[in-house]
């Protein structure tokens, strides 16, 4: 970019800010948050300082949760699977949308669910749960349940942590295993806990005889 | 307590240092880390502010940091379970002990773990990221595996995550299903994940039937 034609004069509003915000992310992506200046979000997007003030006036504070929020909403979008064919086929399809989540936000991903940065704030982690508890309601709706009980609504977000858990681990395994196998893997183990549950728990016994038939 | 006898000059400086901690993590149970303040701690102890900032001269980041490290210490003594009998007992006992910890600090364990209070730093993650890794080494010595490979690693992991997930929902669920079951239940689904694992890593494989022959 040179001096006399800065590129950012070219986009619009919201173009601007979506820049912006991409910048921040891959900024968080490698670095704690708290190492991330203002100066460093607008060198990176070749903008200058008071441009990013205009855009978030709330500062760091505010360039980060909105950075957080776009993310969080692209990751639900991941869960919006169509309810036909075989549930865990529809699980696959889910899962291989998250998983290619995870792999282009990499170390960023990391940051975002891991917290334990200054600026982390309860309104972040509200942000980082309410993905949590879609994910939760769209495995529920997609299994038909409209009253989840206890242990059943339990099993599912233990499986939803286990696979935040996986992806944090792929990313620092250097993406191993396979993300193929990897998405196999979950799937499998979501049958092998809700059959664990279905021992003790009618409803869910009723799911997993239901999802044996399915296939 | 009468102004004319405080309790606080009974005690000694390991003891005073241990009721303020005591009242540091009671007040954090209830409350959000940056809702409570110095005050509130010396009022809860029964001791003046200028006596809190005696034992904590670096204040509430000092003393929740402090809080965090003394329940990390308690919690990581759960874990530690003698070699002798079977192993699935011997995971029974060390849930036993780290369930009744969850128990006891109740909504302080929630606080602990999820995070996102403006006192929360990559210190206090460290703490919490340090009694997940000590648990998995404990299970792994117990499993008798010495160099566990990516598969095995990232099951026992998984496990250990889903447990705390499950932790912090039943506190959430008033303490349901019972404690006994919760336990149980979770032994039950460290079988279920180990066994799916089997099915694709030899390491995992030979574990589960020595686990099987085990009993």
């Amino acid at each position: 970019m040179t001096p006399s034609a800065p590129a950012y004069r070219r986009l619009g509003v919201e173009e601007r800010r979506s820049q912006l915000l991409e910048a921040a992310l891959g900024l968080f992506a490698h670095r704690a948050p708290e190492d991330v200046s203002l100066d460093d979000v607008a060198e990176a997007a070749g903008v200058s300082r008071p441009l990013v003030y205009r855009y978030f006036p709330g500062g760091k504070q505010q360039l980060y949760e909105a950075a957080l929020r776009s993310a969080a909403d692209e990751l639900e979008q991941c869960f919006d699977e169509p309810r036909d064919g075989p549930l865990l086929i529809r699980l696959s399809r889910a899962l291989d949308r998250y998983l290619a989540f995870v792999d282009e936000h990499d170390a960023g991903f990391s940051a975002l669910l891991q917290g334990g940065s200054v600026v982390e704030t309860s309104r972040t982690t509200a942000i980082v749960d309410g993905v949590r508890r879609a994910a939760a309601e769209h495995i529920l709706r997609h299994l038909g349940v409209t009253e989840p009980g206890l242990r059943l609504r339990m099993t599912v977000r233990m499986w939803i942590t286990a696979v935040e858990a996986a992806s944090l681990i792929w990313l620092d395994e250097s993406k191993q295993p396979p993300v193929g196998e990897l998405r196999d893997w979950l799937v499998e183990q979501f049958v092998a806990v809700l059959s664990v549950t279905a021992n003790r728990d009618p409803q869910t016994a009723a799911l997993v005889t239901a999802l044996a038939a399915d296939g």
